[in-house]
């Protein structure tokens, strides 16, 4: 780029005006989308792009407090971070939702090495996955057996499979535009894995890194074990380990020692966070904005989700800004152990049916703080086509920020509110760079950029606007 | 993201496969995109995703040869690299086309220190701008002038301005949602303002670097001399130092002390580099895809515009892998100097309109190599509107892709084609991070996400198939 490409320059000017006469003119047509609206929302992106507090926030998340799996001390200091912090934005309400968590503990860093093979021993990058049980004190040692899929694992059968170590080893399709989808197909390998390969008397599981990067960076991730099976442990690897394992079974057996000591502890009491600002006119209809506060031990769950918290709470913050009245109840919501349990989840659904709550709409953000292309919407069949038929009436307001609606999940957290009858929405950013990061030791604030990150917060503001000034 | 959301990736899949069946069916109706067409593109992107060559070439161009301002030994390596590299793709024809750049160079590091104030003496980090003449071997010194503008140098006028250093310090617009219009709106002061100053008698220029982030990074960039004037030097500081010196003229007078020993030297012979495969049916129709070979000389040049030259070269390597046979030649042109001269492009332009050449279009890609969003269009007025629409036609095969076209500038380089009266279009990828690095130390190959890198060139290959298939 150079200064005499002025007339360049001067062209995206010309273009981001006509965007904005789109805006502010076109949309005078449409039923619902005003002059007025347009204002407003060009109004909240400005805000959110100079005032907002996202930012220093997910600084402090991620440099000061760091990882924060569930029954954690981190995870205690986020809840104590998070409420100071939503407390000092004048909201009508703030306060810790009690739930009882699980707490599983890494403990000492685990081995695993490949013990005997053509090039000797050879050390693994390595992570347990999250609730897997941990090895024997003095460790364990089998023959490692090779699989693409669960399927290929009852094929081989008890035969192939009693006593040794089962290596999942199908890679996240690299052709899936969207990474979420590519992770979608290969991620049963880690979450059943080691339930299925135990069926057939495995004793270890091994599993490639849910990433299309090859590199040398393990990703860890929750597993789960199936009733009545023995629990067996379980550890990820990286995608360049498991390309040379795969290698080195192809020239001849390949033993594998593994020592993990991580567990399950006794489960801690622990709370979701939630801060808001009651409607004027219809306080029982609730927007919800949330993410969730925990993380994996590892990194400091700056994109999963140390984003999609700061920018629920910035939500609110941009609004009270603004002196923004609602009509409906705005409401912010850090759901504790996503990642691991849901437990916070679950308390919380249980707690809002308890008392007849009625959600009508529930946005989650956690598929990282990148650059917004729009919300997946998903809700109860009896509402769906009906709901999604008005939420795409604002398109012209939207589509000159980038902005789309897809049919598609919502959210881990805000997934059970769906018998409410509200309109659930995941908030979609760009997807390119998320499992470059996801469940490892680099997904820090480092890897967070402030202008996607704050696009993202107008983005969810924009939304909750339309939502309460017209309903749903 | 935990295992028990598989429906919540579920919904992913159903959602790329609507995608898929609204492709290869939808666009049946389409006056020119077929179900053929939307299987080559899909074809196109999962060849990019997969056997891509862009990376590695990317990883060499940046971490074995590094920044390579035009006239620089390491401008030569880039030449004979990237020419061998064409040369094993099985071109029609790879050539060297030679052209005289200028030679400027850095020289020492430059020392940029506020010598009198409040805080004392306190280095700035600073980069001299391309193009800049030195100091005084023995730096000079001055007392320092804030200005907003270039028109504020005119208010205050030779009694305000002589013998003192100007400090342009217009931030950048952060509400800009495309960091390009911040640019645009901001970039005079470097290119144009030591020329301003100058005119006033002022001895020497500071700049605000180029960038909406708050940071210690200095960004370079070219200014020019109007003929005329007494060159003076000028120098970038890093958006806090601005920040900061901005706040002590506040409080009182600011001395700064300015040692450069940048200069220019004697114009040397350089090259752009050029492969094509010849067109079966039109070989007289140039559909030219192309990026700038040089970069400044500090960092190694990643997203500007490293990013954008193996992107031209892996759209032939694509369509060779492809067995593609093309009606039209398609040419891949890396320019040598757009930092600071254009040599090679107004080289390039020349002997192109000496034999009569036509472009039916140009594609330029140097705004980083990020998620694609799309192209920018522009043309000779006499066929613009025209040949816009039948682009336009194209949408349906290119939305799925999140991909779109919207008016704008297309490229330093290939702007000058526009009397041919082809279609001019610019590579148009997210913008967010594009000045985090642009002009820094920081444009290296850390910076560059592959996935990101190989969609841009699917995305500028399918665009390339098109114009081939269909004309322009």
């Amino acid at each position: 780029m150079k200064p005499s490409e002025n007339n360049y320059k001067g062209a995206f000017f010309l273009l981001l005006l006509s965007v904005f006469m789109t805006v502010t003119q076109g949309v005078a047509q449409n039923e619902q989308g005003t002059d007025e609206d347009a204002f407003f929302i060009r109004t909240i992106f400005d805000k959110a792009l100079t005032e907002g507090k996202c930012y220093p926030w997910i600084e402090h998340l991620t440099t000061k407090i760091g990882g924060r799996l569930a029954g954690s001390p981190q995870a205690a200091a986020a809840v104590e971070y998070t409420y100071q912090m939503l407390d000092t934005l004048n909201l009508d309400k703030v306060w810790r939702q009690p739930c009882t968590v699980p707490h599983w503990v890494r403990g000492a860093k685990e081995i695993i090495r490949i013990s005997n093979s053509v090039m000797g021993s050879v050390e693994l990058q390595a992570l347990a996955l999250g609730n897997s049980v941990g090895t024997d004190p003095h460790g364990i040692s089998a023959q490692v057996v090779e699989v693409k899929s669960l399927d290929e694992v009852e094929e081989l059968g008890r035969e192939n499979i009693e006593g040794k170590i089962v290596f999942y080893n199908r890679p996240l399709d690299p052709t899936q535009l969207n990474t979420f989808a590519a992770y979608g197909g290969a991620v049963d390998q880690r979450g059943s894995g080691a339930s299925k390969a135990s069926k057939y008397g495995a004793i270890g599981v091994l599993v490639r890194s849910m990433t299309t990067k090859l590199d040398d960076v393990p990703h860890t991730g929750g597993l789960g074990y199936r009733e009545g099976v023995n629990p067996i442990p379980a550890a990820a690897i990286s995608t360049n380990n498991a390309e040379m394992l795969s290698s080195l079974l192809k020239r001849g057996e390949v033993s594998v020692y593994m020592k993990m000591n991580c567990g399950m502890l006794s489960p801690k009491p622990s709370y979701n966070v939630i801060g808001e600002i009651k409607g004027s006119e219809f306080p029982n209809e609730i927007i919800l904005v949330g993410g969730h506060l925990d993380s994996w031990d590892i990194g400091s769950g700056a994109h999963d989700d140390g984003a999609g918290c700061v920018q629920s709470m910035d939500v609110l913050q941009i609004l009270k800004r603004m002196n923004y009245q609602p009509k409906r109840t705005i409401r912010c919501v850090l759901f504790m152990n996503e990642e691991n349990g849901l437990a916070g989840a679950k308390e919380y659904q249980k707690v809002s049916y308890e008392k007849g709550e009625f959600h009508v709409a529930a946005i989650e953000s956690d598929r990282g703080g990148f650059t917004p292309r729009g919300f997946t919407m998903d809700g109860h069949p009896d509402i769906f086509k009906e709901k999604a038929k008005k939420v795409t009436a604002w398109l012209p307001l939207l589509e000159p920020y980038g902005l789309s609606f897809q049919k598609g999940g919502s959210g881990a957290d805000i997934g059970g509110l769906k018998d409410q009858k509200g309109m659930l929405f995941g908030f979609y950013p760009d997807s390119q760079r998320y499992f470059d990061y996801h469940h490892t030791a680099d997904d820090n604030f480092d890897a967070v950029n402030k202008r996607e990150l704050e696009l993202g917060v107008a983005t969810m503001t924009s939304l909750v606007f339309l939502i309460d000034k017209y309903g749903l």
